[in-house]
């Protein structure tokens, strides 16, 4: 595989954190490390999956829907202003209170100028031991798409949507040239002893998506211990072939930043066609949960 | 995670070879291999994409078209005495030779009683510099299946098909246990700067395929260089978590033996639950080619 290719660099920005009990504390640490990156030539940045506040889904309670917030908000706008104020496009994952009793796990895409380049609401909602998100999340009705902004196409998924093949494919159909996955990943004290095989298949399923699709993955995840939670941080960009870029701490707030040049994705492609080859016509069967057997 | 599942070992055995031009040799050598497999308690036993031949695809050559041969044939046969004399059941890949004009990439799964099981025919087929399949082979028109067998659900995939999410999941879907794929590939001298790269990604891919659909995958790949091109080996087996369990060598013929315990696709499916929450009513346009954008 040999390029001739000019180069195209897109720097991201990922900013890894620690939540603490204060949302102001946190949204002023996400905006410190928007500015850190933007300082380093970060030109799309993006945040952790709920930044604001503790990763609240590990119990159910209705009090917590007091942290959701309407989108345009007061978050929205100020990190609208941040984005004009340093040119740079800002992926804002948000808990969005549409309306009353309607909550999605969401993101924002603020482009250059400050506006508002699109929004995504997170399809695919776990539901397990530690992590309620479907009591509080309500699952997304926007499908997956390619937001345009001033330094490319952008896809998001957010968390749980990363184990699923159908979103990455879906998004990097519509256009997008990268996949920025907001997350709150960690293990939980009883799988303590699993933890590492999580962590290592948690990297390979994002990093399969690139090599499927050609297409640079994003992943930004926190750190820390919550309750019963270790986040696991280790948030990382890989390129088209699935090749880690760069990668953050396990434990430390982070901010990273990695060049990716967008010629690569048509070099990728070039070299090795997956998506001449889709088989469209076989594929129908996967809008089904599952296929019954026959009776045998 | 924790298991309270009583054990259910499935031995799986792949037969890594490097082929001559003798096809009867190769054939010998299979055969050689099924029993050494057989006597190490392999009880599904896969050879790799090919077998009987050099990789012949490196050329148009119209006169390969003598390679193929009819299902059933006489290596059909050979090989469902084989299985049916050890009580093993055999992954069987063929050239086959369906009619005037249409040749299939395929394999056959031989029960352990001798009898056919089912038939997979390759649905991605590849064709780039050293790999002109598309010349050779008809795209399979049998879909995505589980098989079932006296050992198990397998499903097959050929090659190619690995790098194609949608396979992998759609066989899951059917019922499939094990993901076998019997394969050719290598590196280039052209692209030996990036073999090392090629074989991570195709690692990483077909063990994202385990961690997606919470099954086994079985690979099994030939090794030695043939004209251009160095096969590099490194058959594999992965758990539903896609972790390795067994690995060949990436230079030297080799029958390689691994325990499936399948009660790892209930624990691994019930402690990360993908399939419980697919969304199925989003995921129609994976039956297009590109979704392409409005005009902008």
């Amino acid at each position: 595989m040999t390029s001739n290719t000019i180069k195209e660099i897109v720097k991201i920005g990922l900013v890894q954190m620690a939540c603490s009990e204060d949302s102001k504390a946190n949204v002023q640490e996400a905006e410190a490390g928007i500015r850190k990156a933007a300082e380093q030539g970060a030109q799309i940045i993006c945040l952790q999956e709920l930044f604001q506040t503790p990763y609240f889904c590990q119990i159910e309670d209705p009090d917590n829907f007091k942290l959701a917030e309407d989108i345009p908000g007061p978050v929205t706008e100020a990190m609208s202003q941040l984005a004009a104020k340093l040119g740079v496009v800002v992926i804002l994952p948000l808990f969005e209170k549409r309306s009353a009793g309607i909550y999605h796990n969401t993101a924002v895409v603020l482009d250059t100028d400050g506006s508002m380049a699109g929004r995504y609401r997170k399809m695919h909602i776990p539901d397990d031991p530690g992590f309620h998100e479907k009591f509080y999340f309500t699952p997304g009705d926007m499908g997956f798409q390619a937001i345009s902004t001033h330094f490319g196409k952008v896809g998001v998924l957010i968390c749980w949507d990363q184990w699923f093949p159908e979103a990455a494919r879906l998004t990097a159909l519509s256009g997008a040239q990268f996949l920025f996955y907001p997350t709150a990943i960690g293990y939980q004290a009883f799988d303590e002893a699993v933890a590492d095989k999580q962590v290592a298949a948690w990297q390979t399923i994002q990093k399969a998506h690139s090599i499927a699709n050609g297409i640079f993955t994003c992943v930004v995840n926190r750190v820390g211990k919550e309750g019963q939670i270790n986040f696991w941080g280790g948030s990382f960009v890989c390129d088209p072939f699935g090749e880690c870029l760069a990668q953050a701490s396990s434990q430390e707030p982070e901010v990273l930043v990695a060049d990716c040049d967008l010629g690569l994705i048509e070099e990728t492609r070039q070299s090795w066609p997956f998506l001449r080859d889709r088989r469209v016509d076989a594929y129908q069967d996967l809008t089904r949960l599952y296929i019954d057997p026959n009776a045998t």
